[in-house]
């Protein structure tokens, strides 16, 4: 899991990476799903991803990322008299399997038992927070663990309560999940908890197709080296994104760019607000990487495939895919 | 959770606002339902509607929320000496994984073990007592929950007999539910404890969901400037709150208001008598509202599609939605 | 649960207040079963019975309602030396998720750990002893709870024997259930073990409906008025119901009313003969309540209907329902 | 439980009370099974049976039942130098829920935690020793303890493993068990076990009836004086059992009885060769009943119906009933 | 259990018996597998061959069989200094509903829990090793128990691993199950691991019932005059197989004979090549008891049907049971 | 267990020895997956493989099988000091009823209650590492142990973290599968895990058939002389594997022949780039072991079949089996 496949070597598969790159600009945005069938990268490049990040301040030894002095979590108010330090920005996988104590986190049992006090195991939430929680194959994932995610991920905040133990802390994270619609649905409150959706699939070119077994063998072959001819590349887009954070908050949002991302939603009939919120905050982000001051049309319609097209209800009547839908609604009404 | 959206700054669903006021009005009405698709502000207005509710006086310390001196429940008949102080009416979640221990509370097995005693950890019921209980997705909850809740919510007492212990104490509250008729119906007796019900939706004109999101982009983007521009019109409904409460006792009750209610209960051949006495207390809370002193049949015609449309059977006959149902029966019989 | 609704201020549902009245007179009939939809009444009639019952002498302190000293359970055992005391006849509840062994009791595991004895924690069916066992929805009642209380309602004794600990104590109790005919149907065992069954509706008629609201809205009102202005009217029925007990054992039984119960059970093809015994001793009570001296062909025909209709068959040919198809043979029968 | 219904009192049901009658003569024959709808008096019967039987000689406070000096169980073993002495013959019931423990009998927890040692808490099987068994509601036993019951009634001995602990005792019976062929049909393994089987049903003729109702309400209204008046009936029918126990060794068997006994079973067709076994001794215990010496057609004629006709497969083309079926082969095997 | 019916007194049966025998003089053909409906003496016919298997030498007190000095298993490892004794071959039950802990062997949670040391409780198979461990109904055992049987009785050797212990002892032995095709198929890796299969049934000759009745009934009146009787014609065969034992490994195969088997296998399309193996085994098994010195056609032919027709693929156009249609395969290849 | 069949003494099969000998050349191929029917020796192949198989250089004592000093395993931390020594490459069992616990390792919970510490008692995962792990029946294995075994293989560690302690060691294994493709098909997910597929057998040849009964008897007869006869070939093969891994890494692969690979994949429409670099891995072992010093289009041809049959998506137009699809591909492709 030490040195994974440099993010900007991956070929191709534009639509993905710019997901995760404007997720990492605004993390607010939610969350990307990734569709794809096997063997098409998927978990390749999240775990890509987690050279990339911009490393994160947080107290130093805080299992859970605390990111302010004095830390508030559980661990930070019984060791108090620590620092802040820099240290990755967290991706962390989320098992098929896991269990709801190893997501939440648990009561150590042993602790309990043996010194008689009631000490807290922190979860994977916690490990995740401020970063990443990834799920390959989502679309798997038992109901009860779907559940609390949806919980903790709407209210950044994980809540255990067992056994007389109360333990409140911050567990805000973007989730990441692959999913192969060949195997199960995915719950549409799932769906829609994810701010971006993506297609991928194995190149038809060859020579595309050469590409990728050639720079996978490479990497296979010797890790080392090959990491260090992408370093520079991959810093430059780690640098492109802290600058883009830099200036998301200064973005102009005129108010026909508000009503281009209602009259889009209602033409599509997406449920709810949330997708109307997600074209904003997405639209932003890539205005900001752009170097752009401003929101317009244009960037509204080069992200509403990607911010809708989960979003959708099943049309009987049109056999089209999803993403092809909106942009068809896109063209209908931007002209 | 802390700084919800404020009640107020709630763009239309005006059902589903009156049906909130008025049950914190009167609690005794029995709890709201409200139906609506995913993203359309249910759970968003149950948290407002946390912020919007008068405070409670309640003993120091308790977590039962006793409202007297001294209190009745285990924790205050171990810790006299206490005096009342003002704190905020609770809201809380029930997680749909709850389980029974957890609603209930159970016995601290911790304590048991270490200490030899038997003492009780109280569990939702009491934190909810004198407040709210909310239910998100309440059609996906576990049968041996909802018998619970409903052997709670008729009797207002919370007994938990388990190993020798039995603990009993007062469990007032507030259901509201919110569910999506698309994922599952409710058990006909889980509907008939909710006084209220009501449907939302998303709007469809643009200049309303453009307000919308307007509103909920600047709560996002500065919550405590958000915050401060409503907190003038959040405090005014909650004085107008505690008015209606003040006079609800001498709204008089004419005999011919209580025959429309048993004519409209008939002819929608609704069950039992839960839905005339559930238009009697709702449409006496709306007269207190609207400093009337006395029930007429505009108030009854007003609240009588949220009293009754969950308490109709299903009429193979007529494709309407009840709540259109009931308007047209009120149109017939109150012309 | 204090202060429930008078029994006789109850609108109406004359066949169940008359069951409810003669299984007082002669507990031996066995039981009462009442169908209804939701909101007819059911359950405030079996609380309302619970202040109606004449109390009952028991063991001062005796968690088994012991009515004999010494008292033979296993805590008069071990606690000799207490005198009789008066104390209400127990209706107990049946919640629909309980435990066997909250029903059966069941060891206190707690003292068994601390302290190395094996006590008993007497169940419901203890505390029910001498009283009412009421089952709100019997038809959603787990079997394996079905199969033990049909075996304690048979022998009126409950035996407990877990773990090397062996309980035996009285457990004569009335059960009274009530059922929603459109929730599933009870096992024909089941049905069988109620001595009376009656069917119970919403009134249409608007003034009946109207009395029913006045009383009801009274009631929540202001409980205590209420109560009193009832008390001389549920103390009347009390001292008749004690008045009819005194001379259950003197009425007569001509043999032509035998022939008469057994050609009427015949002429319906009931299974088995307890339809005969009930029909005998339910008259028997209708006969000491009104008075008389013996049994005659009246008091038969007055009370077939509860106890022989929940004993026929299903006759796919006449749709009748089993109280019309009773009284249709009793007509037949005895002119 | 104590004071059951008198056996002589019963009224009809002659099969029934015959098979009762000759395997307490004959253990060996292996059991009886009643059919018959609710009502008709099957555990009126073998309750009623249990104060029939001859009583047993057993070692002193020995919980197996152990008939001879020493006694050869566990609890003999632990605790030498008793005697023996007369005690009622058992009729144990097994409950329709009754776990493998407490059927088998089961490691005495409690005793193996606090004192260290492995003790044995000797279940129903141990119980039943030297008695009856029975199951009401036959076909609705569970899988597991029908499997349990049919070694152990096989073998006679019961053999319990666990933990370390090997129990091996006698657990010889006689398996009564009771059966509503409404309800579910009974293993065919299970039903091999049984070696008689009767159907009992509801009298049709009034007078019959009435007679029934009048015993029953008659032992209902003054049990004591009821037993008194049948005492002596019951006496006489027990000292006959015990004189056919004498003389049961020495029936003589001719050579042409084991042939239409062998011919029986072949034009019936019925599995195996338990069939003959069973026909053999039931007419030998027959025939000492009544008093004859040695076997004759006429006994094997008079018992084949009770003897066989649970041992016949279904014949699709033969719509009689197995009883019917058995005694026209008897008519054209014997004339 | 002690006592069982005389091996040589089953009157018929001669393929069961024959079967028995042969794999009693070569435990490696591997089992036998006796299909019939109940009733038709399989069980009977096992419990008879345990009287009939010479005795084994094993370490004295070993509850493993071990065969040398010093004994392989845990026990020896702990009780060393012992000699050889001569016992009974163990002929050990598997109970339908044994739990996996009884089959392997499981730790002894007592002596764990009291004197803090993991001792290991030996399983049945450990009873069954040089033994024959019978499962009757073999058709209704549960699949994990049938994995486990298919890993040890293919390895010879147990090996358990649980909570940090070890376990590994001999456990060779032979399988006998009996089923009832009605009532369930054998897995068919199970059905390959039998080396052998059977029909059995009920005699129709009359003159034959009789005789199995008259020495079944004789058994039941008087088991130790009946075993008397029979006890040289047990005796006698027990030698026979001695005798064959000591031969076995003398007898010579010719390469034709090899040959035969093939052709015999590739025609009929068993798969793989157990077949072939069996076939060669069984027949050399043959020889030996017949005093043969070499194999030839004849005995391959006689075997055949019990070496194969358990292992042919159902032939949807081929009505013919598999034995037989083994023997028209033999017919034709061997004329 | 001990003297496994030898690998070269198996008749035929030589697409699966083939495979098995260049996953052992280079385990980075992936795993092999061997089907076929009941009895064409799988798992015989299987542990022959196991004597062929070069011994590895592990730490004294390491149960993980460490490679390095200092070993990196939570064993190697706890015993510092040791050397390195040579033992045989594992290859181990996987049952199909093992438990998460048993794969991945568990807490030791007896050293935990006794000695008050956390220990690790490493799993079937552990001692298969840098060997082999050998699923018998792999179709039949439980979905949440594939789970685990799939991201254990993926990433070549196996993390287990429960109660408070966090294990992390090198699991790297060559997974061997074989699966009969009656009995239920493969997850796609653990298909694509296993580098090669191959088919096995029954040969059909009668030459060939008894040849191998000859061998196979031969072994069962005398295990020690059969395996002296063999030695020899094993070990020459071993050598010639151990002379292919040393050469391996100077394979040179042209342009030209990772084009081939990517056009054959592309025409076979196998998922995902998994395919083309198993072609490239095991055509690079073929090379190796033939003595070539560079890829070329024959290579990629032969292990064609094995390395992508089972990669590809059914096709309802094609009944050809997949190994004869991938065949005729290369034909078309490469002429």
């Amino acid at each position: 899991m030490t040195q994974p496949f440099p993010f900007t070597a991956i070929v191709g598969q534009d639509e993905m990476k710019q997901a995760l790159v404007l997720t990492a600009i605004d993390p607010g945005i939610g969350g990307v799903l990734i569709f794809g069938d096997r063997g098409t990268g998927k978990s390749t490049a999240v775990r890509a991803l987690a050279a990339l990040l911009p490393s994160i301040e947080a107290v130093d030894g805080c299992p859970y990322n605390c990111a302010t002095l004095p830390g508030t979590c559980p661990h930070c108010a019984q060791h108090p008299g620590k620092s802040l330090k820099s240290r990755p920005a967290p991706v962390i996988d989320l098992p098929l399997g896991a269990t709801e104590d190893r997501v939440t986190g648990a009561l150590d049992i042993e602790r309990a038992l043996t010194q008689g006090e009631k000490a807290f195991e922190p979860g994977l939430l916690a490990r995740a927070n401020r970063g990443y929680l990834y799920i390959d194959e989502a679309n798997l994932l038992e109901d009860h663990i779907v559940d609390l995610l949806l919980d903790v991920a709407q209210s950044g905040v994980n809540v255990v309560e067992r056994e007389g133990l109360s333990i409140r802390h911050d567990a805000r994270f973007v989730l990441v999940g692959s999913g192969n619609p060949e195997e199960g649905e995915l719950r549409p409150q799932l769906l829609d908890r994810f701010g971006l959706s993506v297609d991928v699939g194995s190149p038809s070119d060859i020579g595309q197709r050469v590409e990728v077994i050639k720079r996978r063998d490479a990497y296979e072959t010797d890790k080392a080296a090959f990491m260090k001819r992408w370093r520079a590349q991959d810093t430059k887009l780690r640098k492109a994104i802290l600058a883009a954070r830099a200036t998301l908050a200064d973005i102009k949002t005129p108010d026909d760019v508000l009503e281009d991302c209602a009259r889009l939603c209602v033409a599509l009939g997406s449920d709810g607000l949330r997708g109307e919120l997600t074209l904003l905050r997405t639209a932003r982000a890539l205005a900001a990487f752009q170097g752009d001051t401003a929101l317009n049309r244009t960037h509204i319609a080069r992200i509403a495939p990607a911010a809708l097209s989960h979003r959708l209800r099943r049309d009987p009547l049109d056999d089209a895919g999803s993403a092809l839908r909106v942009e068809r609604a896109v063209a209908e009404l931007f002209g």
